[in-house]
């Protein structure tokens, strides 16, 4: 099973990586980390922490792909390069799948046309753009798409995924093994559950990236 | 607010970068990721992900560390060098933490002897090798030395550890940003909530690893 996972300066590490840990553990996984040029990748916040080492035409067609977010992904998503990549991959992809603002990455190659998707909960509406139809879930299939919602999100994306797969027991396998039992010790993770200050003070701090 | 994050050859990745991106939106953050030899590290699925770009020297006093696991870290946990580096960084930290077995690097270096700790629950027993009282609990908090539960657990700890710096409001914003509002698709997630069979598979497969 080759898994593409797109990396690209200014990604959200934690998008690609969550994720990343759960298909890594699927039988057989082959994971690479694919980017239009290899090499090391700093992560929005600045830090050099990731590392790319496959171009695009190293894995012209995975059987998993996934393209993580970032709080700015028009240059990405703008790439004619990264598009066409992303466009091949799908014809023959069993799964097309993208966490957080990825989806417009994924909106961007026309891959959401039509389709119910999600993404970080400041940018729903930017999936309009796309043709696709915001839907606050954390996870939302349509057919071979799957998309997550924000940064941690695709933890749960991806753990559906392999259910799907592999079936429940290598998908619980996995939960396990990751210890993936939260407990978060505030229950402020969407807009819908934190507290009206936090989600104010947060919007001010990201009112430049607003779309 | 200087921060150092562990890598090593065979680090579990999302150890790492599950607290990484809550590390990073902590206010005044600077976080880098340190190594014994600086360069691409290679997870413990053999996947060239990562990359640490400073080395012990560049980083011998920071505020935080951590010290993310992976399946057999025998090797980091018995290197002088890193465990000097851990206790040089211990005598003046804020804050001293693990996440999964990183808490056998930190019990390596002394600074579990009498404590309550937590690690990945396959490991619970090795604590003891370390005078470290194994704790059931997904983060265990004993004064500055925070230990996390498996893999996963890190995000949780982080959380901790960002309300306990910053209060409550600053932590929720993080959770808010990263979109934490958990909906694991299995109740898999501890060896107390998963199925039996699915325990005993993964046991069988990680036999070779045992304490």
């Amino acid at each position: 099973m080759d898994i593409a996972i797109l990396l690209y300066q200014g990604v959200t590490a934690l998008d690609a990586i969550g994720p990343y840990e759960v298909l890594a553990s699927m039988p057989e996984a082959n994971v690479q980390f694919v980017a239009k040029e290899p090499g090391v990748i700093t992560t929005h916040a600045g830090v050099p922490g990731l590392h790319a080492n496959m171009a695009f035409a190293d894995m012209p067609a995975p059987d998993i792909f996934l393209l993580p977010g970032g709080p700015d992904v028009s240059q990405v998503a703008n790439d004619a390069e990264t598009i066409a990549w992303i466009q091949q991959a799908h014809k023959t992809s069993k799964y097309s799948t993208s966490v957080c603002t990825g989806a417009l990455i994924l909106g961007a190659a026309g891959i959401l046309d039509g389709l119910s998707a999600t993404t970080h909960w400041m940018f729903h509406d930017a999936l309009k753009d796309f043709g696709a139809i915001p839907t606050l879930q954390r996870v939302v299939r349509e057919g071979k798409v799957f998309t997550a919602a924000g940064v941690s999100s695709g933890i749960d994306m991806a753990l559906t995924l392999a259910a799907a797969e592999y079936g429940d027991d290598i998908a619980q396998e996995i939960q396990l093994i990751i210890e993936y039992d939260p407990e978060p010790p505030f229950n402020a993770g969407s807009p819908a559950k934190a507290p009206k200050h936090v989600i104010d003070s947060l919007q001010q701090k990201f009112a430049h990236l607003a779309p």
